[in-house]
């Protein structure tokens, strides 16, 4: 069938997308016409509290939906948290799943829709191979609609849920297209309740998204090819569709970014972040993620002190968004030198006028316009500024390898010293 | 619900596409995978001589996956053809669908697919109204797997199925979201196939589908706003998701269209107008088209004698994408006025520099910049040049009126007389 060791296509899915201010109000009237008679609603207790959910609940009471509410979903979940909402879906036997919130709610609602409708599972069974069994997903699951709050995960978009897993100190997840939500409802009069550092650092996922399913590995190049299409995975290099997102998806970044974090009633600029966010889901949804996100895990996982700034949760933090940008200069002055061409472009859409840059100061140029982005937007400087030393390193380079899944999509080879040098570089930015 | 009287809200769904040069050799496993055990594959006579057919029946054949090919599909399909295919269907019991050819093809493999899943409906019953009765589509349909071997109409990406209705001398369609196609695979190869003015008619399809989608009524302007999201109809005007794709599949066509005319074998300039249909296919699948489509179902179902070149059949006709492309001059001068940023962005796309160009301008410039496109591409020069006379623009116009579900995304309202002089000025190009 295929005599080249690499593969030779690739396959863009993605969830329908519905956009429109106020357009969760009509939720009710969907779940109505999908004939839901017992909906499982997600969310995490800040949010229980906010419009968004209001709104939802609003709309199920006024068109007779009966559900019940989980509003335990943990900020940056665990195997721990994933499994309590697990137990929560099995004794519902819901007909229809509605996540209201960031990626973290999103995610815990796929893996609860999953589990239950395979009831005779383990959780490792559907988990990413090396750390679960990474099996295939044979069960139908119930519709999701997903109504993201955040405009960083793209997860409305996706097949991912990712948790942190207790005992590994790392993050790992669970990525199938069976995940894929029905539909995502992208409110964007959501994102006004987001606090100034959720919308920076859930940006910070979109810019990530963006660069690194941009500089992903071609899926011309990516091996093996799969012997049965069935088992081409969903991270599958870059491609001409991805790249339309993720381009399209840095020009939101440059242009709104800075507005959405200064001004939580920039209307525009949140409504602009909301839509990036999508465009980069579906991006990086279908083409993958590499070295941010594969080192961000234990950047996460191994937390120890660190208290976020606008996150209302009794636990130490990384949000994800900020866990994957503090590596993105060392790593993109690492990968630069595979597609420098596209290195400079992504540094021109971010501002920088690179008409006069060698091809050899792409990544140079790449990281110092990231750095510049960065400094403007307040971020912490460095791993050091997080709780992490050089006696760290060690750990966080174990804690990547079992990433490979993601990792494998750098364009450029790497080793362990080479994981080493990108924390280390990471440490300060500034 | 909705106090506005327009609608504030748009919805993109979009097929898996899965690309990839060779990729229809996998499909005998994607069969297998889907557990097909009665296959429907569909196409034309002229293409069940060639390669794309030939290499589907070996991947069938090599899978040991049982199938019944239907040849008979009519290039340009009427209702009639319609009903022949849909009778073969429902004869069958079929569990998969696989359609490789055009967009006539794939068209006629959705509707054969919907009646068959609905035996007890009449043929108007889904047949957009004012012309049918537009009933809601309640069954599940079966899997159809499109095979795309034209450049051009994107069906592979759409829920759109159109028909020439032969007592009313108009094409009218189905829409629904139900009819999208499970997959598309798109494999480049087949379009080395192409005869060069088959390449270039569906060529101008995809100009066609980009330049209306991205100068359609916005989403926020179009009315009513449906009282129910079951409601909002598949064309939604244009919207921030579809202007991607809309502006993306234009930027192609400006760099490979004539390349793709002028020799078959440029594998390269083949692809990205394979890819660019794809593109323009999701984009208008989502806003919509308006007066260039809506004009051109009355130019192909008036056809008199006109006999196109590089088109293998025994009847008269106008094909799709050049019935749609001969009013662009005269539609794009006439519309500009409401939107002449975007005529003036797609003049420049297309690669006229409007650096000084006063927005007045718009239309003529992008109209002159259409028909100098034309030319080069040797494209017949107007309605005058395919039969018609001043004395059928009556007759043209009155098949125009029924378009209304497509003529009232136009950006720019019109009246029987607009349409009368629109008919008149694209009558010679040149």
């Amino acid at each position: 069938m295929c005599e080249r060791k690499t593969d030779y296509a690739f396959e863009m899915a993605c969830s329908n997308i519905r956009y429109g201010a106020g357009v969760t109000r009509e939720i009710g009237m969907d779940l109505q016409n999908m004939g839901a008679r017992n909906v499982c609603l997600m969310t995490d207790r800040t949010l229980s509290q906010l419009p968004p959910v209001g709104v939802v609940l609003d709309s199920l009471t006024k068109h007779g939906v009966k559900y019940k509410i989980y509003e335990d979903v943990r900020v940056e979940p665990t195997d721990k948290s994933f499994k309590a909402a697990i137990d929560f879906a099995k004794q519902g036997h819901f007909d229809v799943y509605v996540a209201v919130g960031g990626g973290s709610v999103i995610d815990t609602c796929k893996a609860a829709n999953l589990y239950a409708s395979h009831p005779e599972a383990e959780f490792l069974d559907f988990v990413n191979a090396p750390i679960g069994k990474g099996k295939p997903i044979t069960a139908t699951l119930k519709p999701l609609i997903a109504v993201p709050t955040t405009a960083g995960t793209g997860s409305e978009t996706t097949g991912v849920a990712i948790f942190d897993f207790e005992n590994l100190k790392a993050k790992t997840g669970i990525a199938n297209r069976a995940l894929k939500p029905t539909l995502g409802m992208v409110d964007p009069l959501h994102t006004l309740h987001m606090p100034s550092r959720v919308a920076a650092n859930s940006g910070f996922d979109v810019l990530c998204h963006a660069l690194e399913s941009f500089t992903a590995l071609p899926y011309y190049l990516r091996s093996p090819c799969p012997s049965n299409p069935i088992n081409r995975p969903a991270y599958q290099g870059s491609n001409p569709i991805s790249d339309v997102w993720a381009r399209h998806a840095l020009k939101i970044v440059a242009k709104y970014l800075k507005r959405a974090v200064r001004d939580a009633g920039d209307v525009e600029a949140r409504s602009s972040m909301h839509l990036a966010s999508v465009f980069a889901g579906i991006g990086f949804g279908n083409a993958g993620v590499h070295l941010c996100h594969g080192m961000s895990y234990p950047i996460a996982g191994n937390v120890k002190t660190h208290r976020a700034k606008g996150y209302n949760v009794e636990h130490p933090i990384v949000p994800h968004g900020l866990s994957v940008v503090l590596t993105s200069p060392a790593v993109f002055a690492f990968t630069a030198n595979m597609c420098p061409e596209r290195h400079l472009e992504a540094a021109q859409i971010l501002g920088t006028d690179v008409s006069s840059i060698k091809k050899d100061d792409a990544g140079r140029v790449l990281a110092d316009t990231l750095r510049s982005f960065l400094y403007d937007l307040e971020v912490e400087d460095g791993l050091s500024s997080i709780g992490y030393t050089k006696e760290d390193i060690p750990s966080l380079v174990k804690g990547t390898i079992p990433q490979e899944r993601v990792t494998k999509l750098s364009p450029r080879a790497h080793t362990e010293e080479d994981l080493t040098a990108l924390f280390a570089a990471s440490m300060k930015l500034y």
